[in-house]
């Protein structure tokens, strides 16, 4: 699936985002991670506050790889991507990275599953959003 | 009322609360404070999850004061304060430190109010929350 | 000063910005009035790490006042400001605020002082960045 | 290597570890697990910072995988673990759990590598520190 558009969205690190060692604390790229699903899914016109209050779904990650490969420093500007691999009836599962310029910091691979908001279980996607991404693929 | 009794919780610094400059950053302190409120209310015996589930409410910062004095860093073992200073009908006000043995690093005045989870507006403290701590003055 | 003008910086609040409350947690504020920090030098041509590396000098927040007036929620769009107020020979006096739309979520008064990197102390603003201020204002 | 001793660290879980899905945020595991490992290294009369600023060293994760099983709320004690499972040349192996009483909430494998702090390169583990783990397995 390689042939697949990448989602990317910029983030800038700040001193938030920052650890004693000079870089990047290893918790936080799933920060960037979890903003750039968020983006993404805003783009396909998917507003999560509403999808929860209006349908009682939400996602939540189930399980992840990811390798640091480089680290970002204090001011660095990245970009995230995300890049639907494969959907599910309950799950979506992505390849994400953090790049700087032309280097990979950081890659990973994703799998969200769909959550009753209610009794926080598995449950499948609503088939609107479904079909959406079917067709997005 | 300097005679107050303090409560202190002990915390240590870990990678996740330093930032590049190779102390805590400076927002973290505030999550100190607020485990050492936590505790606190722990020790009275109130629990804030049953508080908000079972009566409604729950408990927000509406303003405080804070001064940074000297930074603690990786590893440092501190110790949180928390001494209750004013209690409202509506609003309790707290004094707050960080220490690392005899030094002062933080000091801090917080105003925390009752809040309505449903409409999430400020309403009386629970009565009988109130005359615990009324009585505990 | 309130002809002065604000600068002002965007931020979207991600689901890593709330708590169990449904609302911004508060010390996340502190980041947001951050960022806008750091976006307010970086407009005005200066980085902050190179200022470190190069000239041995940061900053750090001494001392704050804030005032938490209405929550910010998830998936909100909101506006940081930051007004230089003051400008002494080793601090600068920022009023700060965080908005949505006209609403005015968080005001802050925020001192800020320079620090000599290696011995974390006070020390005077590097001459040519205070020129380049005191002319802004 | 089943018969490994877990180390085993407890945490609670504070409003700034949740999110307003009313969970602890995925992302906030990886600081109870990263408290974990520093907590065993403590145990083994191993200081991080000393250890940077003495030797030049320090460890950074470089792969993790995680699997999200079960979430922790508010005001949950969870107890963070963490197995050595190899140890090589430059990299150290950890499987590493959250649990909440019987519950299993978070499964990872971890593998940190020991770095050169100046260079922010990998490194070899120093000799001693590399002893004490092998007699302790």
């Amino acid at each position: 699936m390689s042939a697949q558009p990448n989602f990317s969205w910029a983030c800038r690190v700040y001193w938030e985002d920052t650890d004693a060692g000079g870089v990047v604390y290893y918790a936080n790229y799933l920060k960037f991670m979890e903003r750039c699903r968020t983006e993404w899914l805003r783009s396909l016109g998917i507003d999560q506050r509403r999808l929860r209050d209006e349908r009682g779904v939400q996602f939540a990650v189930v399980d992840m790889t990811i390798a640091y490969r480089k680290a970002a420093r204090l001011d660095d500007e990245i970009a995230v991507t995300a890049t639907l691999e494969r959907l599910g009836g309950a799950t979506i599962e992505f390849s994400q990275s953090v790049r700087r310029a032309e280097a990979i910091l950081v890659e990973a691979s994703v799998r969200v599953a769909c959550i009753d908001s209610m009794k926080m279980t598995a449950c499948a996607i609503p088939k609107d959003l479904f079909e959406e991404w079917r067709s997005g693929q």
